[in-house]
């Protein structure tokens, strides 16, 4: 267990700053004197891009490896500026990070909190895990389009799908699956349709499964899926599944949780030859930053994550508890994000 | 208004004759005297492969091309079924004749009934359209592999999309939306990511749009888009959007608004060169056929699309109507297929 973490902190934009913020106090209470943690911030981000006409080059890339883990909290600018067209801060920096990195595990738990509202008459119990695909997928950014403004035009979009990459992330579903009470996992794909990749995907579970008796598999299409989510999502432990249908069903995911003011999210490369990156679910929302309204607690479980991650599992869990305790505690009165920072980390310092 | 109908009648397996027979039962009464409805069945399906070997040939395209529309119930045998792997019979015939038909509009409305229950705690108003591509996208086939089964394997699957087939379906798109009430255009893509697909999409909107000044645009990514769906279902009106995003979000739609059991498509081809298609969007649900336990309602409202298509708009809204009372006037007692057929047909004989 290291006693020192040496932190990239990426606050970013909009509401980014502020949520960043609580989770570094939050993570300071949770170590206390038993982790040296030094934090560094960057600057990237719409607004870096736009006052510097700079996203995230091989220099940046290379100080960002030097950390043992990254921590983020938004990115992404008004999406009418014409000047952030067609996603360029979020593929230029936030898919270059997890891509550059090899952030093969894009890991996203799903616990819908005693105390928390979902929009679901019955939700039932849901205490989930989505392991989504990082680096491959229609992510790859191996599309191209001809004839681009004519009536003959024609754009191509490429999921590309290797052994290397699904047997490394189903690996660690199972490994994910195996820790966990119900040893359940799920593929989720869409085999019927795209042949080639299912097939990949569904073989390689199917392989994988023999070395896991324990663990019991099924599958599900995509679109059935996001049937379950909302009809009986207890029936979900561990799901598996690429880059897109991961996207998609995490944030259906978040909505049914109570929101993904609450949804957290680890970009891990496993093998540690690159730092690994934690970061709310959540974006930027421009709309109110700076006005100390943004639920910092999405940014606070990403920090149980990284602690998790850095082998601080009591850490962990005693962040976990907290955030837990502090909304069931939440009542009618909306508190400034400070507050909610302030209110977790206190609760950790007295523990 | 055709006063003779030639109807090509696709039972298929497990529920789908069940329903499909409440659904010819219903069409007959719906347009009683008005028009002659011919009906001429045809066996394909799993069970059908499964005895002779064959699934959709030229001759059997040509035979379904001469009917003024299709009805289809549903197919697809037992999903552990060695013989039926990789979507054969979904690929071979469903999609076969969304494409040899060139059913470009994948039409399915979403309509939360006064009576039914809704899965979300407080589902508001609900009443919105899909318009979904059917002939391009990741649904083209054009993927591919090498080195299958080995550790240096790569699967690839390829969205294809073309200014053609975009800007024919999203000119239905604006034609429906201002047909509508509300009068509100949504594209459902996920342009920061697919970026050369995802302009196409965007730029064609924009263009299409200006000639419909009355029509309110905006756009969501999918994966928000699911967010909206548990949240605030009540903001959509129209959405247009590609042939996967359309297949996963209808799902979802089906859920929140009562289940797939209540859930109408039309695969539609608007220059009428071919027969369109009328389906409920579930499946033969191998599991419960042939015990009359299947509700016909998504196959009875699959038929008042037809009828809509075919310019009976007057028998199409009685069917609505007449389901929609049927709905209202469900005790907890459940009734059979049949029973339920036969008191909607019998409540537009009646009037
Ligand atoms: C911003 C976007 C590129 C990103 C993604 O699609 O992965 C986001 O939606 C997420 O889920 O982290
Ligand atoms: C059966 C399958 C190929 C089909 C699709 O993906 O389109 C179905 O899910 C649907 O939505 O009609």
């Amino acid at each position: 267990m290291p006693t020192s973490l040496n932190l990239a902190v990426i606050p970013g934009d909009g509401i980014g700053p502020e949520v960043i913020a609580e989770a570094l106090k939050v993570l300071r209470a949770a170590v206390d004197s038993d982790v040296d943690v030094a934090a560094t911030e960057y600057p990237f981000g719409a607004g870096h891009f736009l006052e510097t006409g700079r996203i995230l080059d091989d220099a940046d890339l290379d100080a960002l490896k030097q950390h043992d883990a990254i921590l983020l909290g938004a990115v992404g600018g008004d999406p009418r500026d014409p000047r952030l067209k067609g996603g360029i801060i979020e593929r230029g920096l936030l898919l270059k990070l997890r891509f550059a990195l090899d952030h093969y595990v894009n890991l996203r738990p799903t616990m819908l909190f005693p105390s928390v509202e979902s929009p679901l008459a019955n939700p039932g119990h849901v205490d989930f895990v989505v392991v989504r695909e990082g680096t491959e997928g229609p992510y790859v950014g191996n599309g191209g389009a001809i004839r681009v403004g004519t009536p003959a035009e024609v754009a191509n979009e490429i999921s590309v799908n290797t052994a290397f990459g699904v047997e490394r992330l189903v690996r660690f579903g199972f490994e994910t699956a195996s820790s966990r009470p119900a040893k359940k996992l799920t593929l989720v794909h869409k085999t019927n349709v795209l042949v080639f990749a299912g097939s990949l995907w569904q073989r390689t579970v199917d392989r994988v499964a023999l070395e896991y008796p324990d663990v019991a598999v099924d599958y599900l299409h995509i679109d059935a899926v996001t049937i379950f989510l909302v009809t009986n999502p207890g029936r979900f432990d561990t799901i598996v599944t690429d880059n897109l249908f991961g996207d998609i069903i995490t944030d259906l995911a978040a909505a049914i949780s109570g929101g993904i003011g609450l949804a957290a999210s680890g970009n891990i490369n496993p093998d540690g030859t690159f730092p690994s990156m934690f970061e709310p679910v959540h974006g930027s929302a421009p709309d109110i930053a700076g006005q100390q309204k943004a639920d910092p607690t999405a940014a606070i479980l990403s920090v149980a994550l990284l602690l998790e991650h850095i082998g601080q599992t009591d850490a962990s869990a005693r962040v976990s508890a907290a955030v837990s305790a502090d909304l069931a505690a939440r009542g009618s009165t909306p508190r400034s994000t400070a507050q909610i920072g302030d209110a977790i980390a206190a609760s950790l310092t007295k523990n």
